[in-house]
């Protein structure tokens, strides 16, 4: 179950920028390519005529040429020529609206009608120079809210990472959670404690002392369908925490694109945009490698999470406070799916 | 769905020379083995004792022994002993008729009763001084009929094969297609196009200059259950096509036996026949690797083929004009099996 | 189908030495953890929290701490605490009686109340200086009990070990098969024959000659719920046989413990306890090697029997003489998955 009336995260620009991308998003088989440089388009993986993937052919003079028999695809699904054949009668195929914005291929996988490019989520730090960004994407066997629910209680640091973010003091302070129209906030403040080893070194790269006392902070906002942005920093301790100036803290975004591909699979967009050292491209990838370990810890708990809650289907979890942000979160994404399934037009949407 | 009333291919001889081969064929699990030198039999792979596969034992003095407990099974299904035990009231397996001819192991998956050697594909070339021939086989995830599909309407050559065989000439001909009797014929005629790689070559091979214009034919051949020769060539332009004078042109035979394996995998068995430069085998090496190379293409799309047909289970597909070769021999295809249904001896047959 | 309320063995003291072990024995999904050195124990691999995997955790202080948000698992099933919550109100998991003995780790999968370690399976050689053993694990594609058939009749070896164990005489010897009271025995005894290669090699290791015919017997001990253990040795001809003295004998005892994973897949634990040269490493490394090789000739037979039976699922098969061990194994089998599906715990002990 995902809404399907949403912006989601596709895939990323050099996914398609040598040849066409077949991929799913909430279930539906997408064909992603590029008209021309610089343009994006999505139709439905599926060749009118015989079936064929239209993601395994080719763009010829702006259009997708199917690889089978060389059916030639409009980008709104109508086909535009097939050698030897008139197409007038030929059934349409779905056109999935589809940005290219913030570094990332998004696409409306449901009712093209509702697909407002103002309702795409705003990236405040893709495009500016004070900003760096890197990041990759992995493919994980396991319901997209079980990421969600991960992302939205930070305990979990303490334990599943052990060796990099997580320390003792994560889990000895009690977050605040708060649902603010269609945002989920959880914060934990930790003040007067020791950095941790990620945290030291990015003091040091900015000219701080990595010997002191701390105010760490973590921020997670979850917006639908399924973004979580995780404000994090550390500043010496007092100078103000989150509030510190400039000069006295590190703070970074950790960024989470969760894209649902079928009711058990997902996609998993992972980065951290940051506004320190940001023309430091060792560091870019330094902090990639490092956050791509840390994700890849995830991954293992939550497919053996998959795999015990496919067993144990009736089983009822616990929801405790630590809990809330995963819960309201959700709370957000069944209100959702409610809505379009009460539509009107949920069916075309489907 | 497949008619089982029929001799398909089931393996090459090289397959069964040294130990019995399992196979499925049109669903059925079949041991394949050589009683004796330069003979074969094929039984149901599944002892009668305990269901361990025949297929795994071993050939011992013409007799195929259950590589479990001993048990000495006779090429007509019947126990022929066992250690310390009375055989008699040992339920049989089926038997299936079997004959090596033309260089290939043919299987009736069917009713033995109606299993007539003379309805085998007679093949002229296959024991002809004057021919050569060379192949290989591949197992593919896709309903067989894709495959009759694919190469009754070779318009995906220009395509699927871009750099090999195909060309633009291809899809801007017409076909002609015609059911005769059993046989499907499909035919296309392109005069005074330049030739492909691929024959711009054998015409250097054959004396003939590669530099001119030539006539190009393929001429499709469906016959049931699944198999399809096309015959392909040049002919330097004007001279007759395919009807030219053998010195001024080269052709040849493109092999296809398409076997089930269920209802959503087959066995490949692909190859090249032709009359020219017979006895270079470094040819016939060269027109394997490159046929492999071709038929590993059309895997790919047919495989992806497959999985948006599993996918997408009510869509309709189109039928073009193109798509006549594929419709002409599916009819044929299905006829067989609605007329196996109605016959009496069905049930026997399944 | 199998008995719940029976000892099985789960794993081997090594394998949970470093680290928690997920692993599944009848169905159930349990962790199996050391909460002190020398201490073993298990419980549902199920945090009652969020469903994650206690397995990927870790031992702290004794006691199995969630690897996703640090909950304290208690050996009983019963959370002992979890940062920051109250955890009165948590339901408990299963927690299964496990004992280590005789090198093993026994689990009783079905109802506790039932788990009296005096029943677990005696293994007179396992605590004896006199013994030595060496052994290893496979898991299996088949049914448990297609295991026990397999090892209940040895005249497979002739056709499936014919390089090692296997001789003609194993199935020109009729076997002798009793039930008494919960065990099954059948025994075979070939007297005057030629010792096979891993028997001449052991003959000469105990300063026997290895060119003499010998008696040899093989005599296998089926019990509840699914363990064969077999006498297996020679003695010179003539000299007693089994009951020959000490020094005209070499003898020893093949170890099988088959542990259902699922209806179709099984660990199983294989070794050989020999009470000659026990302080012989490299004996013990080389018989290791040999069984691994021949135990993974009986994985590719039974696999590939799984495979037949689930395809030909309603076909009967036979119950001959030789049969017989399997059979009344089976019988045994049979009456205790009845009794405990009569039994008014059977409820609980699913």
């Amino acid at each position: 179950m995902f809404p399907k009336n949403a912006w989601y995260v596709a895939c990323t620009p050099d996914e398609i920028d040598a040849k066409p991308l077949g991929r799913r998003v909430c279930g539906e088989s997408i064909a992603f390519y590029r008209p021309q440089e610089g343009q994006v388009a999505a139709v439905e993986d599926f060749c009118p005529h015989r079936g064929a993937a239209l993601s395994l052919g080719q763009v010829c003079e702006g259009q997708l040429v199917c690889g089978y028999h060389g059916l030639v695809m409009g980008c709104n699904g109508k086909t535009v020529s097939m050698p030897g054949q008139r197409v007038g009668g030929f059934p349409a195929i779905r056109a999935y609206p589809v940005i290219e914005r913030h570094g990332f291929i998004w696409v409306w996988p449901g009712d093209p009608a509702l697909a407002d490019p103002a309702k795409l989520h705003h990236l405040h730090w893709a495009d500016s120079p004070d900003w760096a960004y890197g990041g990759g994407m992995y493919h994980i066997h396991c319901d997209y809210r079980l990421m969600v629910d991960n992302l939205m209680d930070l305990t979990h640091e303490t334990y599943v990472h052990t060796t990099s973010i997580g320390q003792k003091e994560i889990d000895e302070t009690p977050v605040n959670t708060k649902t603010v129209g269609e945002e989920v906030i959880t914060s934990r403040f930790m003040n007067g404690v020791k950095a941790p080893p990620f945290w030291r070194a990015n003091l040091r790269g900015n000219g701080l002392p990595d010997d002191q006392l701390v105010d760490r902070w973590q921020i997670c906002h979850f917006s639908p369908p399924s973004h979580v942005m995780i404000e994090v920093g550390v500043a010496l301790a007092g100078q103000g925490g989150y509030e510190a100036p400039d000069n006295q803290k590190v703070s970074s975004i950790v960024v989470d694109f969760i894209t649902p591909e079928t009711e058990t699979t997902m996609w998993y967009f992972w980065g951290m945009a940051r506004n320190f050292n940001v023309k430091d491209k060792n560091l870019t990838a330094q902090i990639k490698e490092g956050q791509g370990k840390v994700f890849a810890e995830d991954t293992a708990v939550l497919e053996a999470q998959q795999r015990n809650l496919t067993l144990y289907k009736n089983r009822k979890l616990l929801l405790l406070n630590i809990d809330a942000g995963g819960v309201q979160s959700r709370r957000i994404i069944d209100r959702l799916i409610a809505a379009e399934q009460a539509s009107p037009t949920a069916e075309a949407a489907l």
